[in-house]
């Protein structure tokens, strides 16, 4: 591939909602808070030409003047100024890894470092280990190799808004009443500082006003802080290598959510973003040493192609960007991924996705996620055959599909996201979801050996046992294992699964053969945990359902193609061929239930069934596109990434297929193509164009590709 | 004039920065927070039409559908939707009143009720009293007449984003997880709530979707909250008439500013927004009527012209929109204008404009800026000569122009505005603040006999003294009263004026005769301050430079045309000519100093010549516009109105001109001009349209226009 570089990639502290977000040309960064988009900031990353004095060479992460909206490119700005200039293409190279992300171009390298870290479990952990693990900061660091030149050069770091009136006042960290300057950089409100990790050999000045040409040509410090520019300067002498490092530093006092009251957990040490920067000033030199490198061996042992690497890489810095560490009033931690550009509260059908990552890096997290879902959003249903909506049979559990939007924790058994009356988007997901609620919880025990969690937990595990036999059919004779009624919840609507900007083919719910995989990998689940408590009778009953439900889908097999349909027992068969049939099968390798994939056991049929309808579709003109990239369904352009990775682990290390680098080529292509460059990561991809899910976290199921082998 | 109509203003509680803003066409008003211009926000007022059902007339204040940017127009939006169309403009009508606004239209009215209520001095009041003017709440009602109806229709407010990713999460405030149903109605975040007033009878339904056309249009209530839409909706039944009444709630916990800690005073009560909707809901009868009338009779029973009316009303209106009242971390109350657009904390060149209304309203605020000031924000400078810069000769204490900008207090000694090195805008105002905050404090002890604070700062004024006569000249040998000397401060650069947008006309300092008016009205206020005070060495000083300084600026007149210059003693004279000459003629009559303005007393020269100087330049194209509208300098198309404003009100009360309306009726016109109704009053007025000081609270000088005859 072509090397990547001008793309916009997350480099966030864990669990702050935070994100400092670097890399699209432009004013298309900057320091984003609790948003799910880029920040639109001009950020300022220059070098004193070595010739030219106060001429500046900028990496071209700028453009629209500090407080004009107008979209100037940097090309544009340069122009019309004698004091900046962009370096060329050219001469800028970049290196992207987990934890740093380093832009080099002429003598200058910039380097921002983001922790790839686990949490310790705050119910044991010592206060050391989390502020280290928790600190809401990502450091940055600036060299500058003046070795060939003989004249002092001034190197600069700073950042303007585009819309003032939004913002908080810039102003000096050195400025507070009560603590005159014990700190040196740059303060936005009470939320952001940007601080000088160096000491008083390596004097930076902090410098704000209207236009950065003026800021970096003043041959006097200036000591009022209006304008909406903000910028660090300081000078590396001639002849010599120095390196200066700040912290950006993200902060948000007090009660930050509605609808159930909580704070950032981080204000339990530190109270204001002062603290944060004096915190990071102290420690910075042996946090940028641990953070450097990831703290799981997966992600620096394995070989990963090129492409496959840069995807992973890519995903999790996503991923952090949109995690959220709260408390609640009791102090307990409260663990929140959030949406990407949605913003949704732990939306349950990623939470599935994203307990792969998690099981590796913070199974704890997991775990709260479960019990947050049992306490406060679950509910108790009813459920109806689409052909007969008002007669009401029997439902159970179910959990909703996310605890709220943008801070704002929806009320006790309701997402923000479903409501009645639909049959697509935005309709109810009670039985994906439960599914995912089931599938999370056993992935976590057989990850974990939790048997706390599965004492607290066995009573509601049945119940969702029973639930979901319900939503196959209350009574037993009218059984076959696949979901086949809709929740009452939905008043006569038709659930949706999490696909839910696709067509019938993977946004249908009942007969689904996607969810029916679902509903097999989770009835496998529940057979060991509750085999394992010794329920029995349940476990028998899961057994059975799990094997009904292979049963059906095997006979639903389209007899003149030998492919399985993405509806099953339609009259009229849906004509679409989809990748995620195959799904489900990554679930019995994280549960306990190998035996299940074994091509000589029980779901042989299944198995065997699944790679010929993989092997069959994986062509052009079905589910490939013409670049090669996936396509998830064979009658729908959008496809999403996060499924197409975990598919692509299930072809490889389950179905046993061989994979071509063409597929991951497009992919990566898919990602730096200049239309999708803008929002770091994203999912949903119509055609080339990410048209939704954008600034996402669920490409961590990448992470999945790492274990390829070892399972 | 033709009634205008389709104007911003804003609606503001007290002290909160807050404003429900409402009047322009479009996506134009809102609730704005601690920002300096429109909330930019569509908000929907409609009432379903009599004869079609599901079809609202609304009032014009949308544009842009919910989340989208674009700007589009009423109409365009209405020729899009079937069920939302606007009332021709024609059928609206409005009434404008200092607090109360009300829009009606068919059967509709709309009303918006906020304070123009004393503020009880928080050192001595009760607390009830403090809770009722200091709720950060403006109420609205509706009041429907469906009286010859025979259908129910139903009746909505609400309000749409244009920007989802800077707001946050509208919610229903039934959804407390502890608070379950306590209230209803809208909130976002933490930070607004609009609560229904109403009881049982009158249900209300609250809805949060994505768009106001389908949310008007639900037949069954929503549960869930996704989309940038809100709106609250009831129904009026067949033949009655009724009113539903709702409280707009602002709230902003903790810390909100930086530079030095201080929070909302209002939440020594109310410690969320919720707690704020409560005591609305609560109180929200007995309010309504107590805010329906001002607190100050001078509002009520002053006849002025309808111009004259309108601006005041628009004035008072912008400048509660800007007003903050915080406490300090010992829980002292910490009282802040912030400067319209600008945002800057307590500018003290509008300080002293404003206190022509505070020492009406709340003398107490009046003492605590000055405080402030005298605590944190003065320092010490030298002075020199503009023809010797670099000879420093000793200066004295004097006060920064601002204390900050933005919520961000600047540090001790320094303002956010003022530069070094500069000779017009954003240099320093040494000399004009410190006139500002003599007068201030000299107008503040003459209208309160406040000996605590005489006693307290005695020691003070007698420094300002002093540091006035030595920007003089500290030798007495080279005095003539006139300020001759910049401050060290500027370091070489030259002091301006609070005209820093004008040319040197009004902008430059050293011996502007505006200038030199304020120094010749300080002399005077100290004089009568330091006599009372038995300090008869300084009152004396005080004396001699007041005589000094009249005598200098009529010896400056020029013998051809008898007029004042604007900067005297120039080799080259300017040839401007300017209104403000006569500014400072209005503080003898504020500081027990009346006998000055006699004509047949002390000063008759100084004022005969001034009445002249007025005629004579009162004339089209030299002071007056071609619309008859003032023109503070000959030399200069930027005119500012809360000068103007002052500067009528000498005129006539002082030196006894006649004004006609054709003035007022220009300024009115500038006003509401469509390119300028955006910004609610605005200041800077350039040839007619509002370029600078928008959004702005300076305009409440009009108070004086009340005080005409009671002198």
């Amino acid at each position: 591939m072509t090397k990547p570089i001008f793309f916009n990639a997350q480099h966030s502290p864990i669990g702050a909602f935070a994100s400092f977000t670097l890399g699209e040309r432009g004013p298309k960064g900057g320091f984003g808070h609790e948003i799910g988009k880029p920040a639109d900031q001009n950020v300022y990353i220059g070098l004193e030409n070595s010739e030219q004095e106060d001429v500046f060479d900028m990496l071209p992460f700028y453009g629209a003047p500090d407080g004009v909206l107008a979209n100037y490119t940097p090309e544009e700005i340069a122009k019309q100024s004698k004091v900046t200039k962009t370096f060329s293409e050219g001469e800028i190279d970049r290196d992207y890894h987990p934890c740093i992300d380093t832009w080099h171009a002429g003598d200058l390298s910039f380097r921002i470092t983001s922790p790839v870290k686990k949490i310790p479990d705050p119910a044991q952990a010592s206060v050391a280990q989390l502020m280290d693990t928790l600190l809401p900061v990502v450091f940055v660091d600036i060299t500058v190799d003046n070795t060939e030149c003989d004249k002092p050069r001034k190197v600069c770091f700073g950042y303007g808004s585009t819309d003032s009136q939004k913002d908080f006042a810039l102003h000096y960290l050195q400025h507070h009443h009560k603590d005159m300057n014990s700190l040196n950089g740059i303060g936005s409100g009470r939320n952001l500082a940007i601080v000088s990790c160096n000491g008083p050999k390596d004097p930076v000045h902090a410098r704000v006003g209207f236009e950065i040409e003026t800021l970096l040509t003043l041959k006097e410090e200036p000591t009022t802080s209006l304008g909406g520019c903000a910028v660090l300067v300081a000078t590396v002498e001639p002849g010599v290598e120095k390196t200066l490092r700040f912290a950006v530093c993200f902060h948000r006092q007090g009660i930050v959510t509605s609808g159930m009251d909580a704070s950032y957990f981080y204000t339990k040490w530190w109270k204001t973003v002062r603290d944060v920067a004096s915190y990071a000033v102290e420690n910075h030199e042996r946090l940028v040493m641990e953070w450097q490198m990831p703290d799981t061996n997966l992600l620096i042992v394995k070989q990963l192609s090129a492409n496959q690497n840069f995807q992973l890489t890519h995903a999790i810095h996503s991923y952090y960007g949109s995690t959220q560490l709260l408390q609640l009033e009791d102090g307990k931690p409260f663990w929140i991924v959030n949406e990407g550009e949605y913003r949704m509260i732990n939306t349950l059908d990623l939470v599935v996705d994203h307990a792969f990552f998690e099981l590796i890096m913070n199974p704890w997290t997991v775990r709260n996620n479960l019990e947050a879902f049992a306490e406060t959003h679950s509910y108790y249903d009813q459920v109806s055959s689409p052909s007969n909506p008002k007669t009401l049979l029997d439902g159970g559990i179910t959990f909703t599909h996310d605890m709220g939007v943008a801070n704002h924790i929806s009320p006790p058994q309701y997402s923000a996201y479903e409501r009645p009356f639909l049959t697509d988007c935005f309709s109810y997901m009670s039985c994906e979801e439960l599914t995912n609620w089931i599938l999370t919880a056993c992935m976590y025990i057989s990850s974990t050996n939790d048997s706390d969690f599965v004492n607290h937990r066995l009573g509601l595990l049945k119940e969702c046992l029973q639930s979901l036999v319900n939503r196959d059919h209350p009574d037993p004779k009218q059984r076959n294992g696949v979901m086949k009624l809709n929740s009452s919840r939905t008043q006569g609507g038709a659930e949706i699964t999490t696909y839910d900007s696709l067509d019938t083919s993977l946004g249908q719910a009942t007969e689904n053969i996607y969810i029916a995989g679902k509903c097999w990998a989770s009835y496998l689940a529940l057979e060991k945990v509750l085999r394992d408590a010794n329920a029995t009778d349940e476990a028998d009953l899961a057994a059975t359902q799990a094997e009904l439900c292979a049963q059906t889908m095997v006979a639903s097999i389209d007899a003149s193609s030998n492919l399985f349909p993405a509806i099953i027992n339609t009259t009229t068969p849906h004509p679409a061929r989809i990748i995620p049939a195959i799904e489900a099968l990554v679930y019995p390798l994280f549960t306990g239930r190998k035996d299940a994939l074994s091509f000589d056991g029980k779901f042989a049929a299944y198995l065997k069934a699944l790679t010929q309808h993989l092997q069959s579709i994986l062509q052009p003109g079905i589910c490939l596109f013409e670049d090669g990239g996936w396509k998830l369904s064979s009658t729908s352009d959008n496809s999403w990434l996060s499924k197409i990775y975990l598919c692509q682990f299930v072809a490889r290390e389950i179905l046993k297929q061989s994979a071509s680098d063409k597929a991951d080529a497009a992919h990566v292509g898919w990602l730096t193509s200049p239309k999708n460059t803008y929002w770091a990561w994203s999912d949903q991809i119509i055609a080339g164009v990410a048209l939704g899910s954008k600034y996402y976290p669920r490409g961590v199921t990448s992470i999945l590709w790492c274990l390829e082998g070892d399972l």
